[in-house]
């Protein structure tokens, strides 16, 4: 066996292990009982540690440098490039500080929860001072120089900067700003009332995964606390959730977890368990969420369907017609909360803890000050004054996990799913004809052929201009909403 | 950190990986989708490489030479008898072979499901000759010159010898063939009849594990198309299937995997993630899981409460009155295969299986002849002929899964089971009153205290006898089912 065939062999066995240590995820957060979760720690802790060890062994390293990338084929080149980044990041690390992060981090979990529910940023403050100095230091390995936050950033959107999100974000935030401001001003449609079965929730669920292209032979649905998609190749399952006030939880939750699904589903059996079989990065994995979920799933069109799907399913909806319910769909509401804002609000959510994070990083925002930081920022893109630490600075359990540079990856995710969504209608004529029909095949077949297939094969950025034929930026995003919402608000 | 700390760290963490594994094969029984088959082996080989690169580490032989058992606990020096006896096992067997038999195997599985499908011996023959030449090879290097089936069997059963089990059941064979010809010369009583809803037979599934002393936050039941238990610890799960027209195949599976698994929930906790925080052997195992299943849950006593559970959950079964319900429950009837058998036949299936085995790993049966040797031996015992492969030699999947020396196990833990009754009764005054208010508590508590807590403190044969107080034999066995089913055939 050549070193490339033999350096092959042992990362299709580490992908194998790291399919079966994200499937330990799944099952904690769907299957696994109550009394089992300290066990399960540790049983998480070992495959992290064989992991671990396999991703910073030695022989890799003699591999690396047995291997001319320059004699092997594309898709050769880009295996290598994968490897090479992931095995650089990792021996760069120290052990003893990797080892220290996971456990600060798995201990900040219960400080933030608790802090959360004592509505107490002081109580949680320490600890996040802590998981900042521990990434700062991790990311000074990392970068050799360079970047700080840049380091961090990367290890969830490979080729990224801090600076090029930033330049992209300044000229995204004056028009989500003003677009919000002007929807808010309008009478705010109504929603949808009445209490909706659960089971007939999910039975529409799995009738909308279906249709959205989700292939249940090699997945599978259940409920969950957060709705998420894990794993590879052919295993890639997802959860939802649902409330029996609100279906929209429940069925947009799905379309956007079978977004992510479908990239995974999507991708060239050939790459499976290898660096080429998973989707290439956080940013392009969220553009296939969102423009499933949004782009597609709360068109006008789409909407004209699934009110007919929804009427058959629940009768009355409290909504006039399918115009008023179109606006249900994609009703516009002050709010606190990122998880639950809709399409105009979403960004502003995140640009806010992009500089702060960035701040954090780069050392030029101290955690004392984030609290009064977070609340000033609020204030100044949403209008009005953050009432208590759960509804800011506290919401989010990212910042307690330790991932820092992991937010921007939302926004960059709808700014590239704007992007691909200008293309695809150029592309596939008779779209909302098809969307009216409950009909996602060419839609998704567009994305298929042109970002799921190609896993890992090119770069993040790359993969998205090459779909699009232009270079991503801001623009249709905003246009995109501009519209969307001027037509809705009659603005 | 002494060496003694050091091992068992590294052992925390080798079982912690072993829970893992298992794990992955529950999920691939009871939640994996149908695409996912190829993926998971792959999964699967890649848990074992770790594992068995972890069971024959030399750092593990380094600390096994520096300890000095004579210094440790009772506690310790037992964990350090398993350690040791499983590290020898494992280095003497040479990795090639254990990936060879690993491979043939899994190949097996397919070859002889096709055989059975097409009734057709020889097309399973030459793979399970394969198969039974590489055990003996790996017997061969376990024994160091001791005999072959010992050396396998000692796998499942630590400290048992061929001889020893061929002497125990030479004393039970005559007296189950006897026992077995006498009651059935007698009317067979009638089954009961109609069509049991299967939600209503998994909800009574659920309360009779909680009433056996099922943890639930600790566990949970599926439904599988094998009932199984599965895991230690704070995990331990089960499977029950359901048939319409047979509610106790899904109640009495319930009851017998729920035994296995309080064997595991009930292990001291501090043995948690240890050589000793799991079942000693396969044999104490099924005295567990048939204690529950039979001599508790088949007891006239219990089928009293039984009886009017299933009359609240199912009203009428067709059978005239409680009497006629417990012969229901304990109807013997011919057949021919092993895990449809009935108390009083089970072991003949199984004496059959262990002499055959036995005698191909001692090289004394050529898998050539086995077919004739299965289908003499039937006639000898059951008094018919074998009408056809899949209701003889090609019944079970053991032999193609690689396992000989397992089966016996079987028969051990009916016998054990037997012991244990007897000690129980003696143990437990007013027995029979609890069983039939469906009060488990002092019963399970008896086990727990005898049996189940102490995980792999004592030697199999040991703690058997400690529990009862008396050398284990076949006599309470077959006295007990002497008994019974005189009373229930007017023998």
């Amino acid at each position: 066996m050549s070193a490339y065939d033999e350096l092959m062999a042992f990362q299709r066995q580490t992908e194998a292990l790291a399919q079966v240590a994200g499937r330990l995820g799944w099952d904690q957060e769907t299957m696994m009982p109550a009394g089992a979760a300290e066990q399960r720690g540790e049983e998480l802790g070992a495959m992290e540690e064989v992991l671990h060890s396999r991703r910073t062994a030695p022989e890799v390293g003699q591999w690396l440098a047995a291997i001319d990338d320059a004699s092997l084929d594309a898709v050769g080149q880009a295996q290598m490039r994968h490897i090479r980044r992931n095995y650089a990041r990792a021996v760069r690390v120290p052990a003893q500080l990797a080892a220290r992060i996971a456990r600060t981090t798995s201990v900040a979990y219960g400080t933030w929860a608790r802090a959360r529910a004592d509505e107490d940023f002081a109580a949680f403050a320490p600890v996040l001072s802590e998981i900042v100095a521990l990434r700062r230091e991790e990311a000074g390995h990392i970068a050799e120089g360079g970047d700080a936050y840049d380091a961090l950033l990367q290890g969830y959107e490979p080729g990224a900067t801090g600076e090029e999100l930033a330049a992209l974000f300044d000229d995204l935030r004056p028009g989500l700003v003003a677009l919000r401001a002007a929807v808010l001003e309008q009478p705010a449609p109504q929603p949808v009332s009445g209490s909706y079965d659960l089971a007939l929730q999910l039975a529409l669920s799995r009738k909308l995964a279906e249709t959205f292209g989700y292939d249940f032979t090699r997945g599978r649905i259940d409920t969950a606390v957060h709705p998420f998609s894990s794993g590879s190749g052919s295993d890639v399952r997802i959860t939802t959730r649902t409330a029996e006030a609100d279906p929209f939880n429940c069925l947009y939750s799905t379309i956007h977890e079978v977004g992510h699904a479908c990239y995974e589903q999507g991708i060239d059996p050939a790459y499976a368990l290898s660096p080429l079989g998973q989707g290439v990065s956080l940013g392009v994995h969220e553009s296939q969420s969102r423009i499933y979920e949004n782009q597609l799933g709360r068109s006008r069109a789409f909407c004209h369907w699934l009110y007919g799907q929804m009427t058959d399913s629940f009768g009355d909806m409290g909504v006039a017609d399918e115009e008023a319910f179109y606006k249900a769909v994609n009703r516009v509401q002050r709010g606190f909360i990122r998880t639950e804002a809709d399409e105009v609000q979403y960004n502003l959510h995140i640009m806010l803890r992009f500089d702060l994070e960035r701040d954090m990083a780069r050392g030029t925002l101290e955690v004392e000050d984030l609290e009064e930081a977070w609340n000033a920022r609020f204030a100044e893109d949403f209008g009005y004054a953050v009432d208590k630490p759960s509804n800011g600075v506290l919401q989010d359990v990212h910042w307690a996990a330790g991932l820092l540079g992991y937010f921007p990856t939302y926004a960059l995710g709808n700014v590239y799913a704007g992007c691909l969504y200008l293309a695809l209608q150029d592309d596939v004529p008779g779209l909302d004809d098809q969307l009216s029909r409950g009909d996602l095949s060419a839609a998704t077949g567009w994305l298929h052929k042109y970002v799921q297939r190609h896993g890992g094969l090119h770069e993040p950025r790359a993969v998205i201009e090459q779909a699009c034929g232009f270079t991503p930026s801001e623009a249709p995003l905003l246009a995109y909403l501009e519209q969307k919402f001027a037509d809705l608000y009659d603005l």
